[in-house]
């Protein structure tokens, strides 16, 4: 049923200058802003004063956090939140985050965006020292190791320095001790997390989308490797970890993840993919009555391409915002039995007509021939298909819910191939060179593409699968 | 909080040519398909055999019609469904349709798209007859003088037929008796219905686009002041009841109401608002870097827009999927009172452009006030706001929730005075001419535009308004 | 699975000298105390000045009314509420009551407590007047009847009296009209209905508990035949339509229906149970260790089976608080199929005893039947069972839910016969002779036994069944 | 509002014979049958071939396993089950058990009924070694101790014995581990546990009620000190760990917190009650025209004084089985403040009478104070308390809720203040040494009633309060 790749998590914190901020509305906001990179679980986490409330549980923002529920978490001076996909772990209650515990030093809470590759062997190490495990996650293994460096050390932003030697992979962090919001992006940078004011208060998140629905002014991005602390008196300090690694940022954050009105280490991501449309419309012309993208994800690339070409851009299909998760899919009737799409064809528009339909990416490629078979009912003369990435051959290790190569369309298939199982008239994708020509808008100087490349900017396990993560406990 | 007109129900209904098919799950299909043509209350009642079953409450289809609430229907040979805002009559469960009932000839349920003008004359004399009523629903009221004609007369038709000679203003109706399935449209036509076929059955909807998720295919509309019927042996009979009245069918059901991708009256409603975009283009031009529209209702008028001026288009805001019904606006925080808006702008696409805004129509005005703010925070330079339809400036009787003159941000202002009160930095309304124009493409002939002339297709009573219906009670 | 007779309904009513008293607050608490006469479905139906506010569902009191829901109701002068068992009319949401409506004369609600046994006649009659039902209940045949008569009259409490000459059967009514409130029984005062006062206020209930909850001091029963009018000056006037009808109070109501600690047309119910027990010890002696009632209905005339025989009384059974209706009996399990009972016998009280077990009735039998089963598996040497009341024998036309004679287990078995399927080692009666010598306490001279006769205080179509009413519609 | 005492924790554990047993269904009936002992939340987990699935949740075991929930959980030939009230620990949702972990050795399930003394030094010997703790309830550390030891020894059993050498207080626990079931029961036995069999499997549970809902048959009582282990043959060992510590069972179970129809430590709960209720007769013999026992707990001890003295027993209070833990209190309205109560009186039996009114125990005393004021509303004569217990006098550290002596009403109060207080004609308490001398029907030999003496079985920390326990997290 799912056709596209899934986001992992969305993290979201606030440290206010002020005592008695209401930080879990804020929070409550900014997560509402970051729902599309977690829609599995979330929870909010508010320290008062060092006392910590939280609540989390299974479901959307708006379900889990009620009017009820949001109330009854304080005011405070710090908060951070929490979106969910689950990756490793499964997706029972338990692994919801904010993690919040209670060790030698009082208080910690640890949000977590991203995947350690190292974190079956590092759980080992600490289970034969006694420790015992209430979730799946990694995140529980990532605060484990905090809560023992801290032990070792004098401060949370030591320890929490002192675990980035140990843990690798993919983590964007935020640490809330008693009196400290400690931020972290892993030394490559495989995932966002900015950093933004509104006031005296500063806030991260995931994506600056979440900084703008607080009222927040992006400041800028957390760097690769980089820590950094507001302290009790909410002074900021930056200390540099990345430790002479390269950069890695995940390539596909400005293909799919991110949302287009964020701005993401320095680009806007609205802007990368209309470029990826102005690319593809220079590498793979074709004449056509009109440009259309697939809800919501290839419509700022057609505009790109629309732009570029000089084909104007139409609209193709509209999107039901009423069939949503709790859409009832027939089970019991003969004659209906597809599956009901969110998507309807404009049929006048459609008939007739050679379209050139852009989408983001195809990762099982179920949805667009589906899409196809739709717009040629509705009487579509030629359908040209463009994909505004390259054709995504491994699986992701840093994050998303990519685990298996088989169920990728693109694997061991040629071009014509893939074209002929989707049923388009033409199909091209755009070439790594022109998405890495496009990338250097960054900040990021280098990244990770290896769903595309099958190359990694860190070296991985090669028993490494979530399968197998999962039967070892 | 509600910054756009409010149509006030759609209606679904099926006929199936064999026993046994389940009319509850295509009825629900539609009904999802029709969801924003009323999100107060729904209901289906299912016909199997002459047994009625039904389900209605107040909610979304997705609320209302869960899982188990759907099996709980049987199947059967016919089924109709409703969605609704109230017009007339609170918004209390006691107003959801269908409305069901026995009577001398058994069963009878109806659903209705509508609003009548002489409802509360025609309720005091069925009153004065002994007539007791269970809700404030018009509907109720046409229920009633079906079920007494029905007892002069031999046939369900004929009783409706009769009916319509006493009923004055809008109204679309799916009657179902114990054998039959009745589809009315009163003789201005002033809201839509259509009539498709998927197989041998046939199916009546407000909108098209309930057709298509069934997979039906559309036949035609129900004409102004047409009864068709679907007899116990699923055959069709058409009678023309328009008696020498004029069609009046209501304008704004293009502008606004309708789903882009229904075709309604012959006209394609995307067709209809990108012609609206492209005569305002012609109509009132103005130098610009790009054109956008509100999403979702400027979209597609932008689009015409755009092609008829040849300035491109782009993207100005996005739109949160999760910031709906449930999504809770502060209260408690001193510093973000402010209603949160589902629309974040594209910060980089804005700034420091000249921006053509183009929406649909202005209601009120505090929702296009707000985003021009937002726009301008956003860094545009100048912001050059085109309605694409003519200023609204009366109410509305015929089923739609605009009762109040005082509400409306266009009565007794200048142009120059409503866009000073906006804050744009020009306005222009799509001329009533040019809208007049592009409704040539319809199959309706003439055309009910009360809301922008204050001239309406019938005599409404001078005494007419919702709050003094409201107070008869 | 369910074993016991079912009452079919509760009514209260409460009129408030002040206005904005929280009256809606006070049928809560009444209709709390009445839940035991209706568990399917309630309401409450408030007005204030003429404005009718009201809430009903399917459910419990407490699931119906939560402290949301409550709260919506607005305070006033008066209200009326209701619990409900289906007797005619299925158990659909829209059979649920206070039954609201608007006609000629403004508002009117009404409540009901009983069963009509001409209500297929007179809904005929109606219909072929042009009468459309939105219910299956004979309570909406009464209220149009009361409406139509309204309409020749003067009062409500006229219209009321009318309406008296037309319906036939079990009826105690509350009527609200938009400035009165009418309190009636019908002439055989089948059912019960008290007056009582708290303060200035005047409060009327089934029963007598629903009056201590609510602080209100009994006054006096609704007499059979009589109507009680609380007019809009707060003057209380009473009329006598008894019309030289004979009483025909249900003596079951005594039996099983009321809670013990209501007073009843001047009885005590407890005092009339612990005399049955008395009674049943005279007439069926037997030698045993203890006496024990099956709780909570047999308990009251085990005390007095065990004051009259000197035998001590004891407990056999704990009831489990806990195992309600949402309790999940096993359908999974092999070895776990018997249904899981509220009782768990205390084993070494029990153990190796010779037992009176005591219950009020006996209707299907098949509770009682498993509970030896399990006292002798804890033990028990002897059980002999007593019957506080005669064999049940013939259905109910009146107000409860026994409709067929075959689930009746009395029906043509001779005591013996019933001993072995049970499985006591004796079994006896309290004779109908005994029954009605306890029953002279009450200030009601005669009675309805019908279900223990076959002979029925005003005759009964012959027609007349359930399933046949059922099936006209 | 509460004004009883209450039990901490109920448990059940269940180990199948063969596999794929419905082991959670299982659960599901004893936790229904230990409600009694823990309304705040519950929990069950099923180890199907070391994989362990659970469910839990804040809510009655009716609330939380619903059909569905019940249904996800998978069948198995292991589950361990709890109901839970907070002693230590607030009463948040990870407070709820079984506590479910990961660990060295692979999953552990731990739930427990009681309360450990060391605690708070434990944890923090804990944490100064690297220990995180998700939950503020000792429960944790008795599951993380074990952890430790398990990589010591070579067995789960092993583990358990060791980790009895460091926690002090009261536990009865159930340890799940891959393939074994373990119960512990601790050296004093502060808290129940039992044995018992059905067919071939094996059923603990902190009463036998829980066991007669299964149709398992009581073998016999864990042991103070005991260890048991079903190994992952099915083959039952015990080991004796009491070290030569004295028995200290928690003499309050009989009292009031174990079911009457229980079986505890060889002795009736119901039985004890009705002696405590002789003793009492014989003690404090006073003349009256009948005994009543407060419902339910005082129910027991009324029928025994009754049977001693010879006054008949008779019923004062009917309870209302529908005023439960979603009643709403009045908070609106002027004239219904006081708190709506459970019971109410039947007038006639209490009017003008000398009754003898039994409960269990007087905690805070608000509630009985009410009651008698009630029943003096309702006529009574003379009000003579009788209590089956000796005063409250002292705080419990093993597992219940009196945490702070201001709250008892028989602190520093004679006999006379405390009558006086409460408004009773005279009140007697049954005395320690009559309460001992029922107690030696038991198995047990030494008992804690440190709540009548302030002496417990085992030294407790001078600083230990529940309240310093929350402030040190």
């Amino acid at each position: 049923m799912y056709n596209k790749l899934k986001e992992e998590c969305g993290i979201f914190g606030i440290y206010a200058k002020e005592k008695n901020e209401n930080v879990a509305y804020y929070t409550y906001l900014g997560l509402s802003s970051l729902q599309h990179r977690g829609e599995e679980s979330c929870g909010i986490a508010v320290n008062d004063g060092g006392m910590v409330s939280y609540h989390k549980d299974v479901g959307l923002v708006s379900d889990v956090f009620t009017q009820a529920n949001l109330e009854k978490l304080p005011t405070g001076k710090m908060a951070v939140g929490h979106v969910r996909y689950s990756t490793t772990g499964s997706s029972k209650k338990e692994n919801a985050q904010p993690i919040v515990l209670r060790y030698a030093k009082g208080n910690m809470v640890v949000v977590h965006n991203g995947n350690l590759i190292n974190a079956v062997e590092l759980r080992k190490e600490l289970q034969q020292n006694g420790a015992i495990f209430n979730s799946t996650s990694d995140t529980e293994v990532i605060a484990y190791i905090i809560a023992r460096e801290r032990l070792k050390t004098n401060s949370i932003e030591e320890a929490v320095m002192n675990t980035m030697k140990y843990i690798k992979g993919a983590y964007s962090l935020l640490v809330m001790s008693s009196r400290k919001l400690v931020a972290v992006r892993d030394p490559q940078g495989f995932r966002p997390l900015c950093m933004g004011k509104v006031g005296d208060n500063f806030v991260f998140a995931s994506e600056s989308c979440a900084l703008d629905i607080v009222g927040a002014k992006l400041d800028r991005d957390v760097k690769p490797g980089e820590v950094i602390v507001i302290d009790e008196n909410g002074e900021m300090k930056s200390y540099d970890c990345q430790d002479n690694q390269k950069d890695g940022f995940c390539i596909f954050e400005y293909v799919y993840f991110s949302r287009p009105d964020s701005i993401v280490d320095g680009m806007s991501v609205h802007k990368f993919r209309e470029e990826a449309g102005k690319y593809l419309a220079k590498q793979a012309p074709v004449e056509a009555d009109f440009v259309a993208g697939v809800p919501d994800s290839g419509i700022d690339a057609a505009l790109g391409y629309s732009k570029e070409s000089k084909i104007p851009y139409d609209i193709a299909f509209v999107k039901s915002k009423y069939i949503g998760r709790t859409f009832i899919q027939a089970t019991q009737d003969k004659r209906k039995k597809q599956v009901v799409l969110k998507l309807n064809p404009i049929k006048n528009t459609v008939s007739g007509k050679k379209i050139v339909l852009i989408d983001d990416s195809i990762v099982r490629g179920t949805t667009i021939t589906r899409l196809i078979k739709i717009l040629r009912e509705a009487g579509a003369k030629e359908i040209h298909l463009r994909i505004a990435s390259p054709a995504f051959i491994d699986v992701c290790y840093f994050g998303t819910d990519v685990a298996k190569k088989e169920a990728l369309i693109a694997i061991g298939k040629t071009n014509e191939e893939i074209r002929q199982a989707i049923g388009a008239d033409s199909l091209e994708y755009l070439s790594l060179e022109n998405l890495r020509k496009i990338a250097k808008g960054s900040n990021i100087k280098n990244f990770c593409d290896g769903c595309f490349t099958g190359k990694y900017p860190i070296e991985v396990p090669k028993e490494l699968e979530k399968e197998s993560f999962e039967k070892i406990f």
